[in-house]
């Protein structure tokens, strides 16, 4: 699992920073989570093989998670796509787009799919063999969604010696995969547990962004091996966090910790700060494993 | 007269090149012609105080023209700004910007002002005490107009040396700068011409992008001082020009020549070519005084 972090500042987007856009690599999927004016500039800065998105998932309808997506889905036709694409956003993003797209008359040649939101529940929203998404419903100035991307518990690993010492056809080795016994011709009973190893513990990651403290998320997203909520303040700004209903590095690290979270990372700061050091130096008091997102860092877990 | 070439590349932002966005500095005016994706970055790159804009043109509702607008409308309300802007672009960039501030729930707090354009004939946009600006009309793919800006003829430059002489009153100096003669209290007449000197000749600038190939602006344009005319391609894409309604530079060129401007500025490069001097070596072959835009260029006249 990999997290390439193209934007993680709030607001405009400046000569050094940019607004929230990252692609979190899972089971072989490109997801790209938020779209900000200058994503596909990332997307190349970054070397992102950006053609392999095919779901964009975006949290809210503020600029600087959203005003990139135009564009983007633009090049996507300039560049000759024809796989459909799929995008994932509250109520309205669909109008916004294809209003776009008219006015230009730009119509994309590859198939849009727009799965628009508007449900304060927590909902499942993809799925497929490998990995579910589910939305996490978050507290900002206008309908929000995190999204939980979890990977789907693995076949059992077959034990190749094991399965050759026993002489078992292969015919059967799929079953196995899947967790069955193997009943010999003789009637013998082997255990799968003999004939198999435990598949790797499977993945997830939560991302919550833009949001207000929010203590009520944490059973949804108890143990995640990585959590991105945003700090857009210190605790010397709570204030403003309030008012403009975001989150303090503090709060960030508090909701990591009570959710028993891998590991934490830290985004979406404002740029009043003269150094990002400054959120993660308030988060590890709380909390030890703290991570800064950056324009451009990748992550791997 | 100033105009920075913020971006001048044709269809989608790269790393290194940047779609179409100029600023033309006129009599105190900052005037920004359209605004693709990326402007706004590339106004704090370039140092240009976009805090002085207050016109904004826009040529035609493709993205790489436009997309850049919301981000630009949202800046300006997270820094603060109060001051009015006015927007001039084809019918439904109002709906198009409102649809997304009212989804962001983001209106702006200074005032903005749409200024529709749907006429196919050239009109008067913009006058003030200085300034002019029409429409082009061009010929692309949607609706689309270039624009003309002039300055006005200043008042005539008042001779100190010719008035001081003659004892003439301050309180006439308003009228002589207007041109009028100077009746004196023993009924002499001083022609004008004896205490002025004539104002600088008025500068003017066309935009011209972007279009086909269109020898029936030259009436129009005749005689500017600088033409920014697209080209997007070379001759020998001929055949994409014409069918995608842009135009190469020897088009760019004869235009330049049959309207007898002062200079001609490309831009709008399809990034298929290696060096944008072919441009340069092109119209050459056709008219001399050609000067290529490029992404953070400052041209001076």
């Amino acid at each position: 699992m990999k997290i390439h972090t193209l934007g993680c500042y709030a607001a405009t987007p400046r000569t050094m920073t940019n607004p929230t856009a990252q692609v979190l690599e899972i089971k072989n999927h490109m997801f790209l989570i938020d779209c900000a004016e200058g994503t596909q500039v990332q997307l190349r800065k970054h070397k992102v093989k950006f053609s392999r998105i095919n779901h964009i998932f975006i949290s809210h309808l503020h600029g600087d998670h959203f005003f990139g997506l135009p564009g983007l889905i633009s090049t996507f036709r300039l560049l000759g796509r024809e796989k459909e694409m799929h995008i994932y956003g509250p109520k309205g993003i669909k109008e916004a787009i294809t209003l776009l797209l008219k006015l230009g008359d730009s119509w994309t040649n590859y198939h849009l799919y727009f799965h628009e939101l508007i449900s304060k529940e927590s909902e499942l929203i993809f799925e497929d063999e490998k990995v579910t998404v589910h939305t996490i419903p978050l507290t900002h100035r206008v309908y929000t969604n995190g999204f939980l991307f979890r990977e789907k518990l693995d076949d059992r690993k077959l034990n190749i010696k094991a399965v050759e010492k026993y002489g078992i056809d292969k015919s059967q080795y799929r079953n196995i995969k899947k967790g069955k016994n193997v009943v010999m011709d003789n009637g013998d009973i082997f255990p799968n547990k003999k004939l198999t190893f435990d598949p790797p513990k499977p993945k997830s990651y939560a991302y919550c962004s833009d949001t207000a403290y929010m203590p009520s998320i944490v059973p949804q997203i108890e143990g995640v091996d990585v959590l991105y909520h945003e700090s857009t303040f210190l605790e010397s700004e709570k204030h403003l966090a309030a008012k403009t209903k975001h989150a303090t590095a503090k709060e960030a690290a508090s909701i990591a910790k009570e959710a028993n979270v891998g590991q934490l990372l830290l985004g979406h700061y404002s740029t009043r700060y003269k150094t990002i050091d400054l959120f993660k130096e308030e988060a590890q008091e709380i909390f030890s494993n703290v991570a800064l997102a950056d324009d451009g860092k990748m992550f791997e877990f």
